[in-house]
């Protein structure tokens, strides 16, 4: 899926293997060496918010390392960016994206690691979506020779995030269940890889009946996301399962608490119901947030229960875990050496076309991760494209109806 | 300590192997084969609620174990259970106590696994303060030989409780830190005994300012109880501790949580202060459960961390968990035969002596388990013994000022 996009990447890196050296940079870009491509948000709201321009290329500070872009994580999360669904949102206009994958082009004073030409992937406090990122080097991992660089930009912060969800806040063992929203999404598939590395683990899933066919072998049981998932789970598993992932927020934090065995684990790491889900308006932040019930201690005391909630960017940028996360990351290299792991990408877009990338994964019409290709040149608009009108998370009625066009979104590969 | 109860113990155990089988228990008891002396609550209250009194002999059922006891736990549950603090309590009369040790006098049919005359520990759901207990097999598990009986009954349920917390429920690894309140009981103990089996653990505990001494050694850093823990761990350990263990319950539920590093996991086990705690009457216990902060999962999801509940109880007599249970014990009597652990036991008591027991624990003048030692001998009263008077749980005025008394409570070894 993602050759085309491999093959670009290796050409560039063999020019910088022959060029060498910060000085050379120039040569790297097209036009002025100033400046880069990058999608720049405007303001916080519907997809009309989001452009590609040019803007200053960064230079790495101390500690800093500079990456040429190869690909970009688009996660769920970028949406509700967007919308400013965020806790404490930052000022617009702003580069979106936390994730990217490239070649390491020039080094800050006292970054020690790594070389420039080391192929990378890096999480980013902000500004992964552009041709040119700077971040730490705490935030930067190198990649196996044989990762092709949308592998490791939908790698890092789905896999990272599954693994410290299932083996450090919960502590999943041989003979588990866990139950995963999303079951078809990047971060659904990335869960249940890594169930599969655990002997008898059974994973439950929702997702869109169009994905079941493409993903059955990697989910034990698999329901439509529209039926009542406790009712499905409570009918194969009564006493139900170990560990509950929940993305959605809402209501389903008390179902998940409910669903759990004595000893089992919830674990609360998103919560898209906010951007799409079942609600209709643009006020479903407020109300989710309200909606989800309080639990009381003594409850969890009573019913031998764990409450936990999980954010990896939290915890990278707000809490400096980034010792802890390294750590993660080169165990789940380790699996993906073993071939014990593999990154699903979905679909590979191009900067500009950002918005059709959205409108994908707001509709769940991925299978897998969705990709942002820095080198990809942009799929000429089709007759029937309406993403200027049509805008996630602004509409006040159900946009649920748009998911009868989702087999028509482009799907560039 | 323990020494004068084990060596009862093996006279004891030397009859039966001497007598055998099932038909020759008559031998073993004094008077009345079909009688035995038990520990029995008239109702919830009070110290004068307890009495010792000859009761009828049980008998074991299909699947149950009968047990000639030589020792039982006591714990500050047993306490809550007095004064009917507890969730849906039974009816009384009722004879308390939910861990025992002992020897293997019969077996009801369907039985297997055992032998009479094996030496035994065991959870029963009350019942466990008399000369002859019968419990289901699935919750007996045979002891080593060098494991006395004092030691057995104070090993069950903290050390389970204490593993299963440390390990299963948190996720105690290298490098960790735990915070503990009363370090210097039963618990505290087990907690941080197991502590000391990873490396590098720091254990920040509580304990009233006699007990420092005898427990320095097991404990990092030891605070008075009457202290602002929060305050002391913070100057300590300003990033606050990976892992709270908390049987206070109310106001400490915050503070807490508000002491977790990220990803760190809170667990409520116990709600001691329902019983003595700061609070001075006995409405304590509708206080404690209201006092409780009600947690929202996004501020779990924005911090990263963990609450989590843990009844070692209802996970055994609620939840069908003595599968789980089993495997620990396993662990944990490779752990003692390894030398790695020792239940610390403070004091052994005749069951005649169990309300003076009950106001030392209450009094928190222990430093490890009490024990009630079946065979021995009640000691004579004291002068100054003002048990009949004293009746924890009942006073409305504050109980604080008891503890002057602790040193002069019986010490009995």
């Amino acid at each position: 899926m993602a050759k085309e996009g491999v093959e670009k990447a290796e050409e560039t890196e063999h020019m910088i293997e022959k060029d060498g050296g910060k000085d050379q940079e120039s040569v790297l870009t097209a036009g002025d060496t100033k400046e880069m491509r990058a999608v720049v948000l405007a303001g916080f709201g519907g997809l009309n918010k989001l452009r590609v321009t040019k803007k200053l290329m960064p230079e790495p500070l101390e500690g800093e390392v500079k990456i040429r872009v190869k690909a970009c994580g688009l996660n769920f999360l970028d949406l509700m960016v967007r919308q400013g669904n965020i806790d404490n949102p930052p000022k617009t206009p702003l580069v979106p994206g936390f994730e990217c994958s490239g070649i390491v082009e020039a080094l800050g004073e006292n970054t020690k690691g790594f070389e420039i030409g080391d192929r990378v992937m890096a999480f980013v406090n902000y500004n992964a979506w552009a041709e040119v990122v700077c971040t730490p080097l705490e935030f930067v991992y190198k990649i196996p020779d044989d990762m092709t660089f949308p592998e490791a930009a939908a790698f890092s912060m789905n896999f990272v995030a599954a693994y410290m969800m299932l083996f450090e806040v919960a502590n999943l063992r041989e003979g588990m269940s866990v139950l995963v929203h999303s079951a078809g999404g990047g971060m659904g598939q990335a869960v249940a890889q890594l169930c599969s590395t655990v002997p008898n683990v059974t994973v439950f899933g929702t997702a869109s009946p169009f994905k079941h066919e493409a993903i059955k072998d990697s989910v034990t049981h698999l329901f439509d996301r529209n039926v009542d998932y406790v009712q499905e789970v409570k009918k194969i598993s009564p006493e139900g399962v170990d560990i509950v992932l929940d993305c959605l927020c809402g209501e389903n934090t008390g179902k998940g608490l409910g669903l759990l065995k004595p000893l089992g684990t919830y674990i609360l790491y998103g919560s898209s119901n906010m951007v799409t889900g079942e609600t209709k308006s643009f006020f479903s932040l407020a109300k989710s947030w309200w909606q989800v019930e309080k639990v009381n201690p003594i409850k969890l005391y009573d019913e031998n229960k764990v409450i936990a909630g999980f954010s990896l960017l939290n915890l990278l940028f707000k809490q400096g875990r980034s010792s802890l996360v390294k750590i993660v990351v080169d165990k789940l290299i380790s699996l993906y050496n073993a071939r014990k792991i593999k990154p699903l990408v979905d679909s590979l877009w191009a900067l500009e076309e950002v918005k059709e990338a959205m409108q994908r994964i707001h509709d769940r019409g991925n299978i897998g991760k969705l990709i942002l290709d820095v080198e990809k040149s942009p799929t000429p608009l089709m007759a029937n494209d309406s993403t200027e009108t049509s805008e996630a998370g602004e509409e006040e009625e159900d946009h649920e109806g748009d998911t009868d066009n989702k087999e028509r979104m482009p799907f560039i590969q």
